[in-house]
């Protein structure tokens, strides 16, 4: 059907979130049959209620290929959360409001698992309400834990900057004559896929001597004795832990976490200092360190992964096409054959399997002593790191677009803060 | 003169020291006419005093040109400090004693300032005792605070690491529709050039805020005034800091240090979360993030310059060849020409003029508020950050060296831990 698009990103950066956005721009302006404005929302679906929105066929196409080495949301993200229609009808007749003004009939977001309910919330009350409108869901995530898709865009650049890094630290962390203990934080709220890329170097000898993920219990006794054991042989220990690791009674390791975020969850960090505060009175007397790899390994897209990068660009592409074929109310999602060479085809997953739900590393993958990976997950991994993207860079720094960002609706401020 | 030549690694790790090594090894290699064994220090100058180190020429050469890629101090580093002579001369006399029974009559020492000291002080002594070595000094170091030279090896790629980090940082620590402090911690005890790095991408509009080197006195009232002048203006802010920012009495405005290393100096860290704890008491209401780019930025070589790469194996293999000009006493350095397009000569400097001098960053390349660098330092730092180098990798991870690591010495507890 004949209408305008617009676009929306949501959550957390990652490196190649603007590469899905490039894969929505440049296939959508193909299509000005059908899809006559191309939009982009202003953070989301804040911009989206705020009716502050960008025209994205003013940009150069030139520039909007600069998104495919970008980092980060360029066009703003939020972590808005849509209450319930039937406990905050507001926004949702806000947004049919919108919609209708300005002829939206194809909706992009793309997110993780909060963002496909936004998505889902969205395609079923515009059902209920009788407009058309074509929902569809491009995921993202450098958490990995979207339901029923192989993996997420986002997951493969944030896993080589994670592997890379630490392999890095690990030639670092053992230059002296003495002994050291490094521990290294690594997000990851529930899902241990990000800390468990740390084993993905390991298989090359280079990696780190032990990884705890969030979905086994950290038991500090045990983790102290795994510490003692390799401090013993070989007098330096590297420690991968996730900001998520729990205790057995399921509280997490680190307390001091500052609140909790608009969707209720806790804020996570200082994992790793909380582990060194515990070594250091109870393990190896020896030089401590704490690491964060922090905002970086969401955001270091001068690692990205040439198959990620692809994979974000082509979800986005999909998505369009997917709706040009009539679809609504799926995420794009990827799907391995069990056999022959590595590669994926792109599916359509119904945003009713995926919205809030997560996805962990299977229990199968994780060590029996539960302080390592096994090959599987390696196996699993190694392809989602392949490949080194161009990348246009000026005085051996990269490039990023110069946009117009031409306002194409009419501000106003429904989401107050 | 006819003998064995001796290497050693020292002080804290860069991404290039390692490509040093190999420009003495490969070029000492090519010279066995008059250099017969190439030997290298299992950490520097403890490896010399424990009679620990390794016969290069057993090394395959391929494996060798892999240390052009590879971080850190493949040999081990120390920061073990040579008392003078007269306060300990133990550690001469033994010197003197392992250089001849190895008949060592080539010493190159890779590092700092520190390690040029050491240099000098064994340069001295052998002298004085009538054996006839060449003494050379290899420069290392990302703090780029050696004097007399244009510039030190391991700068350039840690202000490449840092710029590309810091312009990444900004693009995340923007996107979402709430206002944001963000501060950056960057190494540097003294001097600013690493923390000055972060005003490299700012040329192109995408880099950091504020900058505060500690070279100016940090006055908090007044860091305060500039960051609630672009909250109000920008919404958010970006803040670098030296690990090193000193107020205006001199004290470090984190005094939670953890004591001091081996040379007296203080264990530096946590500038950023003592800055965010204030802006949190006394500054805008917003969300606030500390980053320390910790140990990364020294050992992120998949983001070395090549043009850094270059100039420390060509330091390398230059001090090789000094030596065998009879050349003694001398650290390698570089000096830039004042005009014409960029290039660098490389130069002799005397040690004496080198040992323990630290070289800042000139007051007149910071701007008049003390927030910033002026286009000076940004014409000065953008050669050396040029250049992408070729990187072996395998299942899109860099590789490093397998060594035999064939031990040609006796190894003997001479240094107590």
């Amino acid at each position: 059907m004949k209408g305008n698009l617009l676009y929306g990103q949501s959550g957390g950066p990652t490196s190649v979130i603007n590469s899905s956005a490039a894969g929505v721009f440049l296939e959508a302006l193909q299509h000005s049959d059908q899809i006559e404005k191309v939009y982009g929302a202003h953070h989301g679906i804040v911009g989206v209620l705020n009716e502050d929105f960008f025209d994205m066929g003013q940009e150069d196409p030139e520039e909007i290929a600069l998104l495919l080495q970008t980092p980060a949301s360029f066009l703003g993200s939020c972590r808005y959360k849509l209450q319930d229609p039937e406990s905050n009808g507001e926004a949702y007749k806000r947004i049919l409001e919108v919609f209708k003004k300005y002829n939206i009939r194809y909706f992009f977001y793309n997110g993780g698992n909060d963002s496909m309910d936004t998505c889902l919330k969205v395609d079923l009350y515009l059902k209920a309400h009788g407009y058309e409108c074509r929902v569809i869901g491009v995921p993202k995530t450098i958490d990995n834990d979207l339901a029923v898709t192989d993996h997420c865009p986002g997951y493969g650049s944030a896993a080589r900057y994670i592997a890379t890094t630490v392999m890095e630290i690990a030639q670092d962390a053992v230059v002296y004559d003495k002994g050291q203990i490094t521990v290294i934080e690594v997000m990851g709220r529930n899902a241990g896929w990000l800390t468990a890329a740390c084993a993905i170097p390991g298989t090359l000898g280079q990696g780190v001597d032990l990884i705890y993920l969030p979905e086994r219990p950290f038991v500090v006794d045990r983790v102290l004795e795994d510490i003692q054991k390799v401090y013993e042989q070989k007098g330096k220990v590297i420690v991968a832990i996730s900001e998520g690791i729990k205790t057995p009674d399921g509280e997490l390791l680190t307390s001091s976490s500052g609140g909790t975020d608009s969707f209720g969850h806790a804020q996570l960090g200082g994992a790793a200092q909380t582990l060194v505060n515990i070594i250091k009175e109870r393990g190896p007397k020896v030089k401590l360190r704490a690491i964060e790899l922090s905002l970086m390994q969401r955001c270091g897209a001068h690692l990205a992964s040439r198959q990620d990068v692809e994979d974000a660009f082509n979800a986005g592409r999909s998505a369009v096409r997917a709706a040009l074929n009539d679809r609504t109310g799926v995420m794009i999602g990827f799907r391995r054959p069990e056999t022959g060479l590595y590669h994926t085809e792109i599916v359509e997953i119904p945003l009713s399997e995926v919205a809030n739900a997560e996805k962990k590393v299977p229990d199968s993958w994780i060590n029996s002593e539960g302080n390592g990976l096994t090959q599987e997950f390696v196996q699993y991994a190694k392809p989602l790191l392949e490949g080194t993207p161009e990348c246009v860079r000026r005085n051996a720094l990269p490039c990023y677009p110069k946009f117009k960002f031409v306002q194409a609706g009419s501000p106003v401020t429904f989401v107050q803060d």
